[in-house]
């Protein structure tokens, strides 16, 4: 059996008209119960959308327990007007809840620039508030849909001195903004209960391994956040080592897996590649290698290609900025070895990595032979499709 | 009258079969008379291909007197075998050419890890020397391209103390590497004279004044160089400032056009976007916000599809690392204002900019109203050719 929503929040999404073709546009996360804590993560573009501003000095007290979300517009570069319009949400809810207007969050993705449609916000928030329910959640994911195709959803629990503990996760488009929608959000609930700052710390460790390794065309919207409220009721204390590690490592597995989900569902998106650089001086080095060669349009768009061009991996790797010694570089699709000391392995390989890349999902594995330093990212190819839908006027 | 060569210089282009098709694809330069100095920029990739290598180290000496240079094949990822390749390419054509072997430099571009087909280049220097001829620059010009549609060759003259010198500058396809090719490659010949080191100074300042500003996919290939060879015919001396001063004019409007010839023959592009950035606080800070920009697939699939999203240039703004004030950004497609003080000036000027992004080149202005700070860059835009072209495998 499937557990859609973690005990004690409920969740809607409803069509607002914000979107067009009443599709969902507007939902709302709240917790029965009082919350413990609450922590974000919020983008680190200076251009920082209205919601984004009002949740970083409202998260700081900590207590939140509602999130109003709306797609459609991104309340972003639209002034004080933008400010006002994102605490008039935050308080419409609250007064509907029966809440303190500071105990709720506002998120927004859409377009930026332009008015919020305030008259049509409020006055669905009534029947935003009705329909909240324990198996609303599909519907909140479907509302803060924007170019994604599939809803992303995901429940674990885990277990420690015998309490259950549950975390419900949900996530939109990553890195991949687009014209008439931006933004990766993702929403988690648990019962677990915490200090704000331990689980603002556990939340930043467990983005640090999973979103902030992913990426599909390397830009940073101006509204992502990914948020996370507890509430308690597992009587799982993060304050105990004990129950701090189980749930850790839980959180980081949700978080890695919406990370996947989203890039797999990228604009355009036909291959996930998982990026492991190896033996380099440091972990730091790995990592820049990683994210250059993760972020190489040429890379990216040979992966579509299903091309096993090592050439433009090497060329990626050696403008990443780090040192390396060309003539020590192994490279692998998968388990099969291209590259041996800086050289090709020639022709007989080809076509076996060739099979590796029709895959939808690999690994290229670069080793530099240098160090113990390791660092990966995920990443997706670049398609003719990513164009198309980028190019498309914010239609 | 065009003036196609510059005295003293001479050229030529073959077919050697590198190439299919019996396309040129092996190239010379010569000067008949002693070059007195010879200077090169050189990529700043770690993977540095084996002429590349050898180049350095000769032109340490700086007396170099001819260029061979083949497309076809990067000579790169070769390995020892790959050094000892571009030493016999050199010491071939020396051995025709009636000079010593390192006086001659090498220049490959191509496919990436490929054994060089030596035989095939050993048995065409012979009838590659004998082709050479002052109005040879075309066929040089043609025997380097690779996916460029169109050669590139100029050639300027200036005049100081009544004394008239020239520069002829022949290129290929920048930041735009093919799988079956690579490389942007420009060659410089002219008739002043100058100590190496004074060439060289003057050749880095014009190369970040114009390669370096420029961007169609922000890849660095193992391969990229720019060489200039002079033989001081025309009596200009760099020694003497004023001399010095006219010639860093004439070689800065030479490489300029020469990167904006790159640009508008990049791969897929149907656009070339100057993106300025003023009012920053360092120059330093303009330069990194331009990079980001003209690098952001968003902002660049957004310049194909001739859609005035300044969203999305406000969040590469926000995410160049660069401490900005949103609230005081102001924008501009040409001279039509589309953000004032961070927040867009409306459904009006939406239809004037979009008469903007109409046109193959415009200018994109970013004011942060912090500074004095300048920077520019010259990017295009990404078309789904651009996905296309480079999808391909290496065919």
């Amino acid at each position: 059996m499937e557990i859609i929503m973690c005990p004690g929040f409920e969740a809607a999404g409803i069509a607002a008209g914000l979107k067009k073709k009443e599709k969902k546009d507007l939902g709302l996360i709240f917790s029965r119960v009082p919350a413990t804590a609450a922590a974000g993560v919020f983008t680190r573009n200076r251009v920082k959308a209205a919601p984004v501003v009002l949740d970083i000095k409202r998260i700081k007290e900590g207590i939140c327990r509602a999130v109003i979300v709306n797609s459609g517009n991104a309340n972003c570069c639209t002034g004080e007007q933008g400010i006002r319009d994102a605490e008039a949400m935050a308080a419409l809810s609250a007064a509907e809840l029966g809440i303190s207007e500071d105990q709720v969050l506002v998120a927004s993705t859409g377009v930026i620039g332009e008015p919020m449609p305030m008259e049509k916000i409020e006055s669905a928030i009534p029947r935003l508030v009705e329909s909240l329910r324990p198996e609303g959640i599909p519907d909140l994911a479907r509302s803060i849909m924007t170019t994604d195709t599939v809803p992303k959803i995901i429940t674990k629990q885990g277990e420690v001195d015998r309490k259950t503990f549950t975390v419900t996760g949900v996530a939109k488009g990553a890195g991949m903004i687009r014209p008439n929608m931006a933004t990766m959000l993702c929403f988690l609930c648990t019962d677990v209960s915490a200090p704000p700052g331990i689980l603002k710390e556990i939340l930043n460790k467990a983005v640090n391994r999973s979103f902030n390794r992913i990426t599909i065309d390397g830009d940073t919207s101006t509204n992502d956040m990914v948020l996370v409220m507890a509430n308690g009721l597992s009587g799982v204390d993060l304050q105990q080592p004990a129950h701090k590690d189980v749930f850790k490592k839980t959180l980081d597995s949700i978080l890695l897996d919406l990370s996947k989900q989203l890039v797999r569902d990228g604009e355009g998106v036909t291959k996930l590649v998982e990026i492991n650089v190896r033996g380099t001086f440091s972990n730091t080095d790995a990592e820049r290698i990683a994210d250059t060669v993760a972020h190489s349009p040429l890379v990216k768009t040979a992966f579509f290609g299903e091309d096993a061009n090592w050439g433009r991996i090497m060329g990626a790797v050696g403008r990443a900025g780090v040192d390396v010694d060309p003539a020590r570089i192994d490279l692998y699709f998968d388990d099969v070895q291209m590259v041996k000391s800086g050289v090709g392995c020639g022709k007989a390989v080809e076509a076996e990595a060739a099979k590796v890349l029709k895959k939808p999902e690999f690994a290229v594995t670069i080793d530099l032979n240098l160090g113990q330093g390791f660092g990966s990212m995920i990443t997706c190819d670049f398609s003719v499709d990513y164009v198309r839908i980028n190019a498309d006027y914010r239609s």
